[in-house]
């Protein structure tokens, strides 16, 4: 059985025929014009049409970055689109004549990685992703949690700092200012900017301008193993660890998944969060520790778990 | 269809026949010696035996407080008890002749709750406990969440502050070391012994001792208006609502339940930690708060939702 | 005896010839070309001459913003002009012909502070400067503490929160961060940002734009008893208050003045800064507690205590 | 120029007769009988008696643990011993004949470091005392500061961490609760009560009973190498760094001089210390690093300081 899936970027719609197996047997792409939501609704029916065409397909799927109703027919909030409350399936049911569904793109990719990545062993999984900035999904017993509104999973704002660092969502201390990209530059810079001289080979390898620190530089200095970029993703992998240790007193999960941009850092990140994680974890001596691991569908974890979803 | 509901407390061991409303119409107790396991299995074959008696049932659950497999068969480690990967729900089993699920205490006190109690109107619950220790119980869409390992639902080992108060699990900065029953005795204790003179009421009604502080006087006093009383069931709420709020960001209910024993402070402890709830939750103006209602089953809530998983 | 003090500011030189009493006799100004630090040199030369025409002085006091070293020559880095080890103080003698002494601009306010105005009762004062940023000055039994390399009295960057708010000084949680004006300002950005309902009004007082919010609209609507400005401006109090109790525990001052924009709530920042004093000074109950009084000097006390400490 | 020092303990009262030197050219003790400050007094005067029987002495001074006016005549509070607002000085004095002084004894031992010890080349000198509690003693230019009523120099009720641990003083996160003997055998026993793996050589060698762990055995083990005490000193290390560093914003001293128990871990205390102290040294780029030292006078600096502070 066939379905699409449609991965609703910042800058591209990504689609995909997926089979029952989370093969992307057939894909397809179109440019987002971020802020006209008619032409990316078209953009979308105009890639399922492709599609369709050679395939016989039972339904779509779409992933958007944004909180999704939990009956996954509208967005009700998009970081980077305009859409506010917007009945996003009913219009792409119109414009396709097929079922659609709605999903959180995190939640979709955790999905993919808990049916077909790296998480098909798990019975009770939760993903994180590390990129720039940070996300989570949630999977209990088969079941994707997606909460009473579609807000469930939303890792990032959990508090780690009382009275920490300001958040965009108007909060001090939440977890995505602890670990995530954004958090990871800003630590490098400032510490750049008060002349830590561990930030040395980091501000030279950006030809002495900390505006021009960013992650995958770090990530690079850090796989090369500059002890000043190793400390920055370590820190971060702490606190990540630290996080999921709270969150596992809470619900248990039996496999951690850990994707997103920083994930390319590996070990240098995930040792750090596994000790972390540990060291933070109540009834430790009763109880086996989750592995970490790496996501494993790369960023085809959103068509593939958005198609998923709608069969 | 009745079933019969057990609760394995410190002190005594509380029977019931539970109908398919949640009405106990029948019940028994018996005492418990907490050193002997075997007595403890005899006294609950004994209480089944007596009521089983005059009612045809068709199962019994098991509330015990320590974690239980997640298959609801087997006591890993119980605090109070010396029951350490105990194969309770087989044992009983045999005793009985009937068959018997075993389920950790909060979990079946929030399930009553759920079915039966304060949140027969949620679809998505989170049940607090703020006794002496602090419980927590989750209920997603009709699901009770246990976790991999029968550990989920420990709200008291989350991280609340980074290298704060030393809990008795090992770790700093748990949330019971906040916002629980010893916490409020503590901190009245601490304020007391620093000559604060808020603290002069309450210390006034111990007595003029300082270990005379209690729970329940604190909880007295402030329902009589002591503002140092009301400040420390208000810190308690603050820590409280903080909490639930990040545990929202991540599972998102759409109803939170307290319980216990400092819940007898109503509004007093409610009232801050709905308001800390509220500034603590992220992407507050797109959704809806989760009303804080106050537990309807008391003692029963063991018995009642115990009865309830063995159907 | 008279001195001139001159006080180098942001936006211009202010210079007065100062009696035994701490009057100022006469005044003058000069605007401040803030990139240029000859012509600063010459403006305050020019000053010295236009003031000593008619009066006789013994000495020059000059204070500025930034480090100076505590043989009170050398400007070692100045925030807001260009000086780096700059040798103000010879180089203003050779111009003016004049014994000069050069001081932090903080030390110097606070000096005049305990020598005429809100601390003459004092015999150690701790002196906080809440404005823009936050500024500090100590004097011990008749001593400006000044530190080995003239760095003391920066209580803005003491840690006050561990893992805490980014600092411009690149480190994590400094007092600054939580009782300054940005601070207030940043705070009541992102409550409004959060859709805190709180900030309700002081949104409407900024015409419904979250960056017209300002230090001075906030402390008039507080003046005014909006409760969302009143509870900023208590928050920043309350902060103030326990790195007061932190300084005290060092150093046991017996008064302490608040001065700077901030200071213009009065008691709506003084009273829950004593509160929180209070509650955080060891061995309260075998101490007196520090008296916290306004600044009494206005923006005189620049130039008033350069030209006392010049004597 | 000879004077007498004494040193009051909880368990003997210590004494001798100091030169110009600082050496102790004579000395005699007498046991403590805690509860009975007559006898403490008689106890004293005997030993004063004794030592200026074969010396010319100008004065005695008397060095004891407690909060002490800043006259130096009364004894405000002992935490050992029965003294409340106790005139030490006259009456011992009366009993003596000789000139008396008294000085708590952290700042007694300071003064000794300053004037003959590790701090003789320092200008501005803090003295952190690392033994069971945490002690300090500060002396700029010359001067031991006493504070207005003799509380100056407890750094050990700083807040290191809001919220954080009780302390015994009746307040949240106080600094002494981080870096101190007591709070390094609190986390020792805390992480192996927990199964945390890295503690087991210490658990091992406390013949498995964790009360049986306390500061020398951590500091033995550390010194041969074993992780686990390692990184307990060193976490012990890295919050006294913390904690120097926010004094340093505000006193900007050029030497460090740590001294008590702990101290006999050396480097393995002071590299941790030193590294989080630059690490949170504000201004860091502009200004010297102090030197970190260890205490040189051993336990003859209570005797010798309260002797020169008598002169």
């Amino acid at each position: 059985m066939l379905s699409i899936g449609v991965d609703i970027g910042g800058t591209k719609i990504a689609a995909g025929v997926v089979d029952d197996s989370g093969e992307i047997i057939a894909a397809t792409t179109r440019s987002t014009p971020a802020t006209d939501t008619e032409q990316i609704e078209a953009g979308v029916a105009d890639a399922v049409a492709e599609l369709r065409a050679d395939h016989q397909v039972v339904g779509v799927g779409v992933g958007a970055a944004g909180f999704v109703s939990s009956d996954r027919r509208t967005v009700k909030f998009a970081a980077n689109l305009a859409w506010r409350e917007h009945p996003l399936a009913d219009e792409l049911e119109q414009l396709t004549g097929l079922p659609v569904v709605v999903e959180n793109d995190a939640n979709a990719a955790g999905w993919a990685e808990y049916r077909f990545g790296a998480a098909t062993a798990a019975r009770h999984m939760l993903m994180v992703t590390v990129g720039t900035g940070l996300g989570g999904a949630i999977v209990l017993d088969g079941q994707l949690i997606r909460g009473s509104g579609g807000f469930a999973g939303e890792v990032a704002h959990m508090t780690a700092v009382p009275d920490g660092q300001w958040c965009g969502c108007g909060r001090r201390g939440c977890l995505e200012q602890y670990t995530a990209g954004t958090a990871l530059v800003r630590t490098a810079k400032r510490r750049a900017s008060a002349g830590d001289a561990l930030m040395g080979p980091l501000l030279q390898a950006a030809g002495g301008a900390r505006k021009e620190i960013d992650g995958p530089l770090i990530t690079r200095l850090a796989q090369q193993g500059d002890p000043g970029a190793c400390a920055l993703i370590a820190e971060l992998g702490s606190w990540l660890g630290v996080g999921v240790a709270s969150i596992s007193s809470l619900l248990d999960p039996d496999m951690i998944v850990v994707g997103g941009g920083v994930a390319a850092a590996g070990d240098l990140l995930l040792d750090p969060a596994r000790t972390a994680y540990a060291d933070h974890l109540t009834a430790r001596t009763h109880r086996d520790l989750a592995p970490f691991v790496l996501a494993g569908m790369g960023n085809r974890a959103g068509i593939v778990g958005a198609a998923d979803l709608a069969r």
